[in-house]
């Protein structure tokens, strides 16, 4: 009954992530069969029950029966090694599970779907970056508003807003890869971490089942020990951020009254964001999904946060409370990354729009830098104050601020006593002269990208 | 992607509430079906359209192809009602959602979700209560210890520990009862609220709707407004947080060290709990299980709340994090109520053992009421003090309070100075009589909920 | 170390809730004060004792100093109570706290808090509505265009948005003072909830001390039952909700693109909203303010709701957090409250700019009508694509819906074809004829709240 | 009114870590001062101007009424830098704030405070885990139980579980470092992120800045890319993980009934934890209040990363609602771990309780060696189905697992059947035979422990 079905499927489970209950299942089964494998090579199997619990764990198991088995045990686990224990040779029975306990299959299970979701996940925001790195180059001069607090606040260059988007991608995939390269490890403790069935064996059995699956060996157990669940959720964290910031600028740029970018339809160019009643509407389906996506993070990575509290050698509900929300969480990351994959491939810039609209406000986002004209000879504070009431005599009529500067008179004589010339003030509002180190920076994002890409390149 | 296939339903999908992905396409299909009908009775549509919706959507329709158009509309709607649109004879075909738009049929889904997962969880609720009713009735005076900062403190009975949970239960059930009565009403709105496309006949049709479904009308279609989504929200954060406390204080009860309680199994008795690999283990699967859905609960609540933060006519983001948050915090919900039901109903209680740990704190727990004893005649601090010091010294040899104020000459003189015998050490150290308030409050619990499940019964 | 020392208060600290660290030592000095009237009126004091503690609780106590001490006990209330009987007469040193246990102070202290907060927070809530209600009945007929998913969708009114804001508004402030009337209960238990140091006058002395506080006697001392704390918490998420979704819009229509609304300045009408650097900036401070608060609303709930798990007669951590948690989301809430009041109270309205915006979309905003309009003679669907098409053309040469759908001669065919008349079409382009159940919505809630409000009045 | 005057700083306020309105008033002042220099250096102030507004940053300001201002601007920068201004030279007054924006001062500020605060929590946790190093070291052979899902599984040593605390301290603390060291970088970017007034001279500003107060420099400014920000509560959140499952286990292994380890008392020894009702009582206070700093981490790190998603060039609420939550975050953290520090220090622990804990229940914690030591004669299957049922009677009874074994016939015939004597039991049924790997585990941990700590030493 958990499952959505793939009702919303399109919007929350866009990504290559593969974190549902299949590969859950799956992810178990690989880790009993590397087991196997494990205790094979260490001598503590008969030759060939690596082999043979390997060849039956790929086999079909019903997800199903196991999950409602899980009401009298707690977990999937026991009802998955009986099955499993059935579908092998009767010699090869004993060692299915041998030395692990449930959470030892689950807890590595969970590295396991992690390492496969991250580097999707690593994949969809190079892929971003990569096309924010276009955008950043390509509109390195493009001038547009900037706004702060939802108000145009002085001019800044669409590449600069893309240079920006770019670099927040690389820093969260840079984490995301560390994460993924360092922190995945094996958990192999047996019934409270001390692998004690095994005799002394445990720590080699630890090292090879950890080099069949791939993962790193830790220093101990860490079945109590959640810091690789909280280093993953950190990770998806922070690319989840990174991502909501491009969604919600898109969507703030796309609006009707702003119309400087409109996403450009699907991978393949089809149109999307139609509406079943407004046959005029397209919306911006991607940036939209992509909010849906990172909405849920931060109430995902809390509540394993709060589950990082465990009880001795194994936590009441807390390690429980983890498995669906880790998946979730995965799952929801990796579709927001997939999303904005797309999302910033697509994108449709407009600049004249831009440069329309902070025309009309008819010079006001240079009011700063008009400001700083007249401050050497009027002081910084006389001249802030003298040039927010041009701006507000500016903003009550519907005027320019060139206008209540110069038209006015008692302005104009400050301005010209000032020794500030009409022709100054002109081309002190010329947005394409105030755009500081916006150049610069784009430039030192585009830089630092491709210095970043190098060893992946 | 996005289900679980049930590996993890044991757990997490106990109870009865349907919210899984065909729950949701159910309830759209309901919500389509009633339109249709509220539009014939309303004049609005062809004679027998509204039954010919209604067959057609007690239909067959696949999830997971509504689910993966969902991507090209940022909803699964307009895959659903293009399939609905096909399913219905020609005529009919232009009544299918006619007047709403996605929302709407979202939002009023949601709705028949919660009206019957809340069903579901209020009658585990009542059950659970019911059986804390019978504990507290039986064992209103069976004496057991107090636990502050899980330190033995003064004698409790375990009839006050039950009525506790009994009142708690009751009032979230209260809660849930009430918002399901009062706050689930239809969505009916239109493309932006106004029911533009239905001319002036769209509240008459939203009051059809509305009675069709047996929901209530809002004084608003209640699109960006989302109070009622908070309060089912909060409901299940208050059913959730009385379970968690029943449940947290079983697992404690039951600790191997402590054993005043363990689960009886399963509803027909079987035994539960058992490991793969320790055979001895009898885990409290129940308890368990109950905690592995709470902690979810403040995660998916938080995320629920910043998603009342919506713009303008739709959300583009907020709106969509609710869909299977909202559903998810139902079913985890309504399987910890299954859970607590079946907690609460096969706990074995051992008097013999709750007596006998508090006997071995040799008196300890006492120690607030000799100190009482001694305080008329010695002045509150300094009773206070001496029985400190002689809690002290007894649990620093592992001896009884009343060896160690009886038995250390200094001490005795001051006990007996104070007009004090030993008789009355004696009587001051049963547990039995120093239980205060303890029965009358269990009484007042018992007769509280016999007062509220009078209307019901 | 815990204070901001006011450096943000100006943002998060403006309502009317005393909530800080004063409060909290006021309204514990209060429950012990009002515990020592109590123990008199029971005759568990001598005659005086009540008044002399009362008296001693209204001087002056160094919280710091009581902070300090908590270190060695965990709580605040040992180093009070030492603190206080310094200052009462000998005689009454013994009344003190007798019977109580910190928990108890704590709580009903976090109770008399919670009163007064959501006090001013309802006032608030009320006066935010009465202003919503002059607006929606002001622009009853204000023609605005609706916006779903942030785009154009179709026409509504400036009228129906402020109702909306109103009904919410409104619910919330129910809400708000249904817990306040209801929820808010006295707890007091003593060391275990047993009330056992009492003997059997405990629920006497509880009673007696519910009347001095003026709050409600529970069915159980509920020191580990927080769903006291959880209604609380669940009102103030929806008033946050409410405030937060009114301001989220303001700042949406306050864009400099958009201006449809601006913030009037401060409840003197003062100017406010500027910036340091930029002369020419009027940021909508009150909506900002309103967002930077209740987006820590979501994180605060979900600290309680966890909190709610708690262990046996008292919980060893859950309950601590609940402290600064309970107070913080009191304060920020009701510091919404007060700028929502403030900025819906001060907000200016342009119809001119909303009718621009409307028209600067070029008819698309009424593409579903004229849709409607073609329909009865194209079939829906094919009045839709037909719409769609003209939609299309006309955002991509930037031109008018009309201009497309009568000057493209094949849509022109179709739609004469259809029997429709250009004037039909312009008729369908009024946005004023497109307004559906708008007014009778406004006048809806407009009733609602009239009737809600008689009872107050 | 937002500080709690103290009155909780006991519990929450205890690291080193200054996170007050104080703090933060000093944090901007060095990053103003700081500004003045690198503009000096940057041949952009008057010579002097950076030794003039370093020394008037130094003096007093009233944190409480710049607090008022902020409600009118939306934050308290203006109102800093306008006493600021007063406060230096006439010639200076130009040269204060130059070129910034108010997020600059504030976000640099959060950085000043950060490096602070994680210098101490850093310094705690290695304090934590030196004296977890030594509880490994010393108890590496100390036979207890282990527990799994609060029910007593198989023996560990204290030893391990006090490895396992050190390795998530070590590793939390690495991470504290790392992002310490990494990520903490000035936010410089004037009013929407070009530096437009500083002309071409931003970037060497921003540089000499950042050498000025010792931060890294970014490659762009990052006001709207929070990562820094996350990478800080990711920290933290790590480190509240490791820190409360240490409080968790000592809670548990404190309880009366468990009596294995106790607190010690205050750094000075002095006795804590006494209550002001009850003169027995020792409450662990140290790990109590660990637990109440960190089960406030959740709700605060989840605000942070909602506060991800920011608008355009400054948010509109999301990034004020990070400055009170982000000190909030870094003193509960901080406390958390200045309290851990001190309950590792003072454990006492209580290796007969722990041997005679383990004996208490009757050889079922070897129930799985016994079960395996039947295996390779009945199959690992039957072996423990036998044990299990074996483990059933003893439970059942309160008797032995070896009676049950060897004294119920059927089950005894069956043992020896298998070839196992009575001898062979009585080996199986020794607690420290059968530890497994937990000793090598151990010195595994101490080994990494003593590998990090060189690099420091």
């Amino acid at each position: 009954m958990a499952e959505h079905a793939g009702l919303f499927d399109g919007v929350f489970s866009r990504g290559a992530a593969a974190t549902d209950g299949e590969a859950w299942l799956r992810a178990m089964l690989d880790a009993e069969a590397a087991l196997a494998r494990a205790l094979e090579r260490a001598g503590l199997a008969p030759a060939g029950a690596g082999a043979a619990v390997t060849a039956a764990a790929s086999g079909t198991f019903d997800a199903g029966e196991i999950g409602r088995q899980a009401a009298s045990t707690g977990n999937p686990v026991p009802g998955l090694v009986a099955a499993l224990r059935k579908a092998v040779p009767a010699e090869a029975a004993d060692t299915v599970h041998r030395g692990a306990t449930s959470q030892d299959i689950i807890d590595t299970a969970a590295m396991l779907l992690a390492r496969s979701a991250l580097a999707a996940l690593a994949a969809d925001l190079a892929a971003a970056a990569g096309r924010c790195a276009g955008l950043a180059a390509a509109h390195r001069d493009t001038v547009m508003a900037g706004r702060t607090l939802l108000q145009q606040a002085v001019p800044v260059t669409f590449g600069l807003v893309a240079a920006g988007w770019l670099t927040s991608l690389d820093e969260a995939g840079e984490t995301v890869a560390r994460v993924r390269g360092e922190r995945l490890a094996v958990q192999f403790g047996g019934a409270a971490g001390t692998l004690a069935s095994l005799g002394a064996d445990g720590p080699a059995v630890a090292r090879l089942l950890a080099a069949e699956l791939g993962l790193a060996v830790p220093v101990l157990p860490w079945h109590t020990d959640r810091s690789r669940i909280l280093a993953v959720a950190a990770a998806c964290a922070g690319a989840s951020a990174a991502l909501a910031k491009i969604a919600r600028d898109v969507t703030l740029l796309a609006q009707s009254e702003v119309g400087e970018v409109r996403e450009g339809g699907g991978p393949g160019g089809e149109r999307r964001g139609g509406s079943s009643a407004m046959p005029h509407k397209q919306n911006p389906v991607a940036a939209i999904a992509v909010l849906g996506c990172t909405r849920r993070v931060p109430g995902l990575v809390a509540t394993l946060i709060a589950a990082g509290e465990q009880e001795h050698q194994r936590a009441a509900g807390a390690w429980h409370a983890e498995w669906e929300t880790f998946a979730d969480l995965l799952r929801v990351t990796g579709s927001a990354a997939s999303w904005g994959a797309d999302l910033t491939g697509g994108l449709v810039v407009d600049p004249a729009r831009m440069r329309a609209n902070l025309a009309a406000s008819h010079g006001l986002p240079l009011a700063e830098r008009v400001s700083g004209l007249l401050a050497p000879a009027l002081g910084r504070s006389a001249a802030h104050d003298l040039v927010a009431r041009a701006s507000a005599d500016a903003a009550a009529v519907g005027g320019t601020l060139r206008e209540s500067l110069l038209g006015e008179p008692e302005l104009a004589s400050r301005v010209h006593g000032a020794g500030i010339t009409g022709a100054q003030i002109d081309a002190a509002l010329d947005p394409a002269g105030y755009l500081g180190s916006a150049a610069a920076f784009t430039d030192a994002a585009l830089d630092a990208h491709a210095r970043r890409s190098l060893p992946a390149g």
